[in-house]
This record gives structure tokens, sequence and C-alpha cells, in this order.
């Protein structure tokens, strides 16, 4: 890894300090194990009410996790589930949810990342055939793999939607906290809309920890052993727990978020006239989408670290992190100038 | 939970300070997500090579996790597995064996949780009949779910027989610390009969790390992908990674695994001669198994926390672990006296 | 195969003819395919009215495979299923359940191969325990694996106990006739403490052909995505539902029930006094198990084809099938008198 | 359905007096079940002899049965398939594949229904990277769903590809037949590149049959248990034998399917220069894709039973079958040119 900060994905960067205080804290002697601790009971709580939620919350190690335990809350043994081509959980889940869930995914290009009501009505004519796989469950990400955002009156619309057409919803909300920045809302106000949601701590500054927030009463009987049978019962949660409880106190998650969000829309400024660099999709979270002029990546990626997204069609994607400094923004955005003008542009 | 050292679990006690100060210790800034980073690149060098294995070695988040990892490694799609009716994987994992990988179980009573040869090749007799579950591998748990212990020259004799008859051997180490404390023999020598094994971090002082150990090359190739869709691939892999570093150093596992075992076999002792209380199986781990006089338990369990085990028989089980002190201890049996003298025994 | 009659199986025999002329009949041209057929629609009505289900009935092509989908219409996605160790699901099915449901088998032993309430109820101290398997269904089978039959009075106790506990009960009905012709009862009589149940043509005379009968409605609703999925859609159904239509015509499968179990009881009878075997269980079905002397069987086996049920026991298991006649019975008591002449009993 | 001859599948058809008899002619008292019969040893040999195959036969109930089988034999436990959108597996089989084998299907738009190495390559670029679903085998099905037939020249070029690219492949062939006739070739020239492959027989003329055919021995010792698992052991294999014997017994499949052919093309031809009519893609089996005037769907499904494929597009798929006769096709003809004057073209 490059000593200069990584543009790579926030979860490159470490985790925040007081997550690690608190870790720390919970280390406090014996506790009973699999959650009936009062850290579990206590980060339990937080969530709850954060999102407005009347089922339960449930921690998990990873968002891959967080989305088969949610999504299996909302599926019949039949059942499939409608995403986005873009959706995480098609593109780079290593097709847990097929293996784990046996649910196939229904696919819908989404060029901005962004399903609509209408793109999942499309998926419905097959409803009753016996041929034909029956959705069962919609999954939208909030942010988007794209960086972008659902309006809050986007997330009504699919809810409504989905709840007309008898579909659950499910958001994977790995940057759900993001989101919730960039729209100055509350956790609740996306919530809203959904039946089940996970809410990422990784990306966030966590070591390691994702919630499952169920919305509904009932929905949620399932989940203990749903959650063991996926592997994802932590005998030591209090030390998950101790995290969440972290970054709900006095919103970090949301200081985190905000503060990734404004260097992801700094690096976005920096790199609005460069020749050769055009965003690619409007910048609503931590991430900058931008084709790059093929000839400047090798000089780029020397000195900093980040992802090329499309090889074809020489889109990079750049993220920041709950810890990237304006300094770091600028520095990087120094590195782009020089390389653009080295290379003369296109 | 009780002010008092539990005696339920090797996972209600907390994290060793030495791993909490690797885990800080990790928080360095940026490092790239999933494992490639150097605190996992050395703890997998180590504990290569202190199981003197071949193949590979993955991380993972608990136990469970590990089992099933480690299974798939060793069974064609559609093979069963021989384990011990006690097996954890057959008792306590909630069905994950059944649910992940879709193996059949083929349990075998073992009274006192260790399976032979001769119990295993009982197995075999259905081999070639399309009507009945194939068997492709065996499990055992070393140390066992009852405490005990196999020696080197039983597990050598399972491993023979396996290779022998086309059987892959995974090892349940949970608690392989306890075994290797036990035995005072190296990871290595435990592990030479098995294809894969776990290396449980979890119970011997890690706030939440498994090992997986893969003996030999070519059997890790699929492991990768393998992890992934079992949900186990840790995003930020350096503080699992840490956890582990912080155990290998100076067999700091050993240590603990020492230090509980003596503590189980000083409660052993230190009840031996109390009347209504018998151990029931050799002390070998950080477990005592006991018949208790029934009248014994209410007031018991009102100072101290610990799990009967077999409600029928009034069998219970005490654990220790590696933070519990002689104090703790000798405080405990003193309980136990005294219940025993006001109950006036049976 | 020998010349003579099979003693192996009641699936040695042919088909009776009156399934292959329904057959034949139903080959008139065209015909809508995987359901949508006159043919299915009468033996849907024929099987419905046959067991007062107010559910639905869905074809399938073997035992194992109704059993699959019949316990997929009763179980959560996480749940396990209470059987016999003798259970057909837990022996021949090669794993099928664990492997196709995902599901857990929660095995009792059962001496005469019949659950009762109480073996069921042991089986429910774990629930609400996140670590192990949840039970949520009860299979039984009728008659058992060990030829024998519940009682009207066994099953409603069964029935009343698992509707009380919250438990789905499934009977695989392989040899559902052979109950109702030993009985003396209706196929509804049989059907009324359960949820669903199979019903068995194959043995019955039937060239290859299974219902599922789902007892109450609403249970049915995911039955066509799961039978699709679990590949068992006939296309040309009509062919499946031909030979139930001739089945049920006259209850021609009670006629071809009852003959089977007579010509049991006639084995059985014909044995009860020769030196060196001794029937073990009450005969209430097509089949006799029958401790052997070990020095009979290569005499009877060379002229006799039948299976050798538990080689350590000497048991073997004699079965008659629809076709047999009292004169093939005949020559085998013979041949078995013979043999233990010749051998002079133990 | 209505009195004339259906043109809306190959599987409306009922079965050819050849099965019938052969399936009469099974029904000679006692087999042993489950394929160790007479009827079954001799289709399998005809079958290896037809496919010039090393590996071994294995009959199952329908063509989806078929494809997962198949597969099974070739993916590893991780992996997923390469298939076209418009395969059969992925939009006809309720989600099978996902649910039974677990397997993501990477799809590929090909507008005729035919994979080409070069689109293949495409879903390549992944290949190692533990995120991402790892592709194991290609499915490509011959003819396709669009009635195309790949040439034996494009099939060797898919085969080496595979070869070269550590990839499975296999045919899916539940028009195997109609692709040999098509292009007059033997099912060995067929299957050549494959490395495993199914040979339907149900839409030829049989009951409901279909045989899975391995190619190289080695790939076939787990497929008895795979099938079991599968429930797809049939106990009185005989019955399917039979129907194989039939089909093979101077290749009436061939026979059939070039009937099939013919009365397909006779259907292109003559609606060849009616207005308001376009066929969509070459005719190269026994399907006949077309565009119709919007106008006159309703008069003609009035009249005959054919499916809509594609509802915006307004195109229609028409069928014939083995015993669509020259009558049907001609009277079909008129009906359509008589529906396409009145409503006067488009």
């Amino acid at each position: 890894m490059a000593e200069r900060k990584s543009f790579g994905s926030d979860n490159h960067a470490g985790a925040h300090e007081a997550v690690l205080k608190a870790v720390i804290g919970a280390n406090t002697g014996d506790a009973v194990a699999y959650g009936d601790d009062e850290w579990t009971r206590g980060a339990t709580a937080d969530l709850l009410r954060a999102f407005r939620a009347d089922g339960d919350v449930f921690l998990v190690f990873n968002g891959s996790a967080a989305n088969i335990l949610g999504l299996s809350l909302l599926l019949r043994r039949h059942e499939a589930v409608i995403c986005a081509e873009s959706a995480h959980i098609n593109t780079d889940e290593c097709g847990a949810a097929e293996r784990i869930l046996g649910t196939k995914l229904l696919t819908v290009p989404a060029p901005d990342g962004k399903l609509t009501p209408e793109m999942i009505a499309e998926q419905l004519s097959a409803r009753g055939d016996d041929h034909r796989a029956q959705p069962g469950s919609v999954v939208i990400t909030q942010t988007t793999e794209l960086g972008t955002c659902y309006t809050l009156a986007e997330l009504r619309m699919i809810g409504d939607f989905c709840r007309s057409s008898d579909l659950g919803l499910y958001i994977d909300g790995a940057r759900l906290a993001n989101a919730a920045a960039f729209l100055d809302c509350s956790l609740a106000d996306l919530a809203e809309c959904a039946d089940v949601l996970s809410f990422g701590g990784t990306k966030n500054g966590a070591i390691g920890a994702e919630a499952v927030i169920v919305m509904r009463e009932g929905l949620a009987a399932d989940a203990p052993y749903l959650r063991k049978q996926q592997l994802q019962l932590a005998s030591k949660m209090r030390y998950l727990a101790a995290q969440f409880l972290a970054l709900t106190e006095d919103d970090l998650w949301r200081r985190n978020a905000s503060h990734a969000n404004e260097m992801a829309r700094r690096l976005a400024e920096g790199v609005r006239d460069v020749p050769g660099v055009e965003v690619r999709f409007p910048v609503q979270s931590d991430a900058v989408f931008a084709w790059v002029d093929p000839q400047y990546l090798k000089d780029l990626q020397r000195e900093w670290y980040f992802y090329v997204w499309d090889e074809h069609a020489s889109v990079v994607r750049w993220m920041t992190a709950f810890d990237t400094t304006e300094a770091d923004v600028d520095q990087f955005v120094a590195s782009i100038r020089s390389v653009a003008g080295h290379s003369g542009g296109t």
C-alpha cells in the first residue's frame, strides 16, 4: 500500500478512535456470550430508536452477511430477488445469495444504480407461472454502488410500490450513514419504506460490525436461528455491540459520513476542470466515479491507490473515508493535475 | 451475570490484554482490505509454521464458520460427514452443516466424546449404495465437547484409518490450544493426522477470531471463494490477523490454555471429596463435568454462573478460562462445599 | 433376477394392467402440458375427494420427491424435522432432505418404526435456543418401514400433539394404501391427522407416480413453484394422472393393497412353525420381517430374491406385491421349509 | 385445448405408438428396481454407442432434472455457470439451478440464442477475484430456445474454447434429436465437444424420459448419488429405459425429429408471403418464431393453440411435433392467411 492515503475504498481506512476505545471499554471481565449482555442490549436499544423500528436488531460480521440475513427474513423458500445489475449482492458477493439462500437474482440494468418502480414492475409479468422464478423481495442499495443516493421521495415511491405489489423491500445500507448525511435526514426517514435493512458500521469507522434492522415485529421471529445457521452469531458479541455504541453516541456515524462525503465533493470539485477527467455520476456520498484519460492511469496509480471500475470505459472509482483529510484530497488533486499537465490532456 | 467469575463458558471471558493491544497496534491508517495486508501475511506465516502446514490459512469469524469452511474443502457435493453425536457441529450449530453445506451428519454415540476407527468403520457399510448417504469426511473435536482429549496415538490411528478409507479428516479445534497444553505437544503434532483443522482464538483470549488451517497444498484452491460465499471474508482483515499475531507471539496461546487447564484441574481436585459431587469425565482441558446432587443446584446457581449440561442426569459443566484465578476456583469450591454441607450431601 | 416371483420389494413388481390401459387411453393426441389437462383435473378431484382434503394435489415422480415437496410446505427456512431413525427419509434417500431442503433430521429410535407423542416431545426441549436446530415438522411413515401400521387412535394422538405443539405433521404414505387396507378404513380417516401427506402409486401397481395431498387450503400456495424447483413438474402430466385415475377407479388401490397384505400374512403364517425362522414385527402390511438362521440364507437366496435387512442380526425382509399369487407364497414357504429341514434348524 | 392440432409445444403431443408398445412390453412380471434390469442396461448400451461416450448414462424424469444433474457433475461447490439469457435453465426452470445447485448463472445476451467463444470469454475477466462468482461450466442449448441450431463447426469452437479455458461444457439437449436431424449428423458428432449432455426423449415422442450422457469416464462417479439426492432415481426404471429403447430402435428418434423439423419448415414456407407475418429466426428445428400483426392474434388464438413469445414485440412461437401432419400445417397456414386477408394486413 502506498504511503499516501488510499482512495481505494472506505474499508481501507482503519477504525475510529472512539470505536477502539469502546472495544477496550467492553473488556471488563466476564459477560454472557451470544448477545445476552448489556452492550448488546444497549446497542439494540439505540438502533431501534434511531430507526424507529418495531422489530429487532441483529448484529453480524459483514455486509454480505447482513444482506443474506435480511433477505432470508423476507423471502419464502422458493422466491427470487429483484435488484439492480450493479447491486453488490449481484456483483461482489461471489454468488452468496444463490449459494446460501438458493435464490435467483432477477437483475435490472439501472444506469445510475437506482431502481425505479417501473423497473421493478417489469419483473412481475411472470407471476403465477410456475416455470418462472417468482420475485418475493426487492433489494436497493443506499447509497448505491455508483455513489448515488435515492431521495426520500424516491424511497417512498419504491416502498409504496413494493407494499402494493406484495414484495418485501430490503435496503443494503452498507453506506446508509452516507445517505443520511447527504440527505440531511434521520436514519428513520431512510428506513421508513423498508421491511428490513442493514446499517453498515465497517465503512463508517468500525473494526468490523454491521446491524440488520428489522422494522416490523413478526418479521424477526426466525432471525436468531437464521443468523446462527448463516454463521453470524458472535460468541463475544459485546465487542460488536460496543462498536455500535461508539458510533451511535452523539451520532458519531453522521459526523464520520458527513466528513467522508465532504471530502468526496472536494475531490470532485478539485478535478472538475482538469482536462482528461470527467466525473461520471452525481457525487452524493463518499465515492467519485470519473472517466480518466487512459494515458494518466499508470502514472497516477504509481503514486496513489485506487481501483479502475471499468477497464473498457476507463472509469475509475475514488473513495474517501472518515479519516481522509483535506490535505489528502488536495495532494491527490494536485497529482491528477500534474499528470494531466504532463500528458497534455486528450 | 453474577459479580463473580463465570464458570459458564470460556467465551464468557473477555479478551487478553495482548490481543487488545495488537488490535490497537494495527490501527495505523490505511491497509488494503480483504487480507492483502502485512498483519494477515504475518499471521498466516506464523500459523503455517506452527502447524507445519503446506496449504494455507483462512481467518474466519467464529467456530461454526471454521467448521463449515473446513468441511467444504473436504466433501464432494453429495457427501456426508461422520461425527460423534456430541459433536458441536451436530448439537450446537443450529443445523448449519445441513443448511449451508447440505450435508448429512452420520452420528455415532461416543460415550466420552471421542471417535475410534471402529466407530467410523461401522458407518462405511453402505458405501456404493445410491440410496444411502455416502461419508466423505470425518470430524473429530479436539479437545472434545466433554472436555476429553485424544492422545497423539489415538489421532494417528484415526488419521491412518481415514487415509486408508478415502475419508477426509477435519479437526474442530475450537479448543485445540487446550489439547496442545494438556498433551504438552506442538500444534503440528496435533495437526499431523488431519487434512484441515480449525484453531480457535476466541476461547483462548481473542475478541473473536478463528483460523482454518489447510494442511496440504491443493486442498486450499477453492477456499477463498467458499469463505466469501460463506460470509466469512472480513474487509478489515488486519484486525482478525492482529489477534492471532498476539496469540502466537511467544506462544501466548499455550500459556492461556495451560492456565485454563490448570484451573479446571484445581477445581476438579477441589470437589473430589465433596459428597453429592462426582466428576464425570477425565479432566483433560478447561472443562469439568460433574454429577451434582440435584438439591444443590438452585443454591449454587444463585451465586455462580454455569450451565446444567444434562438436566435428566443432573450433570453440570464448569468451565475455566485464561483469566480464571486460583482465588476464583477456591471461592467456587468453597461455595460448593458449603452448599453440600448445608444439604447434608445425598 | 430369479425366474420366480421376487420377494425383494413391492417395486420389483410391474404395473397393473388397468394402469397400463389408462396410460394408453390417455394417448389421444394433444393435451396442454404441465397439468392443465383433463386427466390431471380428474385425478386431482378424485384424490381430494378420497382424502377429504381442502388443499390441493400435486403429482410427482417418486416417493423421495413427494417427501421433499411435502415437507417443504411445512417447514420454515431454518427448521428441522423430527422422524424415526428408521424413516425412509433418514436412511434411504441418500441425504436428499439435508441436501435439497437443507433441513436437519432429528432422529428418534423407534423400535417398531412408530413414533409416539412422548418421543416427539423429547425433541422439543431446546426450542428457543438459537444454537439448537428447531423442529418445525414431524414425519411419520404409514405403513412404517418395518411393516407396522399406526392405528387411527395413534394417528389422532400424534396429530393432536403436533397441532398443540405447533408442529406440522407429514405422512410418508408410500404404502398408505396398505394401511387403509389393513385398518379397513378410508384414506380420509388416515389423513385426518396430517397437514400434508403422500399417497404412493408406484408400490401399488403404478408405473411410477406419487401424489402429494395438501389437506388444508393455504398450505398449497407455494407448492407449484417448489415442485418445479424440485424437478418434479412433468410436462406430459396426463400420463402420471392417468395412472392415478386407474388406481382410484373402483378403489383398485385398495384391492391391490389388500391382496398384497393378504399374501404377506399368508407368508408369515406359512413360516410360523418353521425352526430357525422367527417373524419379528407384527405383519400389518405387505412386509414380513423375520429372523432367519444364518445358515439358511445362502441356499434361500440362490433360489429366491429378497434382501437381508440387518446382516448382524440375520433379519430379512420379505415383501409381497399386488401381483404375488398364493402359489408364489406357497412355493416360497415350501422352499424355506425345505432349507430348514436340510439344515436341521438351529 | 382446441380440437385442432396444437402448435403450442412439442410436449403437447402424446407419445409415439412404439414408445407405448415398448412400455407395455416391459411389463413382464418382476424386475429389480432402480435400474438393475435388462432394459436399463440395454438403453444405456444403446446410448453410449450412439454418443460414442466413455462415461455412463443416467435416465431422469424431465429436462430440468437432466440439466441440474449434468451441471452438478461439472461444477465445483462454489462455481457458477455461463449461459445465454434465453437459456431454459435461466428463464423456464423457476430458479432450480440456483435453488438446487446453489449456482449463480452468469447470463449473456445472445440475439439468436447461441453463445460464442467471445461471449464466454467476456465472463472470465474476474477469475481469481474472490468477490466475484467463478465460472466453472458453460451451458449451451441445442437446438436453442429460439429454434436455431449450432453448426458442428460452432460446437467445435466452443468446445475447444472451454477445454482451453478450464470450463466444463454441458449441452441442454432437450431437442438434440432435432439438431441431429437438421444437421444430418450423428448424435456423437453433436456430443463430441461436450463433457456432459442431455438427450431429450419427451419432446421426441416419449411419455416422459430424458437421458444424461456423460462423455468421459471419471466424470460419472458421483452421478448415482447426485441423481438420488436430486429426486431422479426411478424405482421402476425399466419403464423409462423402455422408452429410450423404442426411440433408439432404427433411429426412431431421428425420424420423429426430421418429421417435426420438416413440418416447421413447411409452416415457415407457408406464411412467407403473408402480409403481417414475418419469420424471425432461421427455422432450424421444430419451432417457428414470427412477428405477427397484433390484430391477428385474437382471431388466430381462438382457433389454434400457440404461445405469444414476446407480448411487447408481438412475436409468437409455433411448434410442430413428431405427430404434426402436413394437413395440420396446411390448415393452420390457411387460417393465418384467412385472418390476414380479413384484417387486410398492416
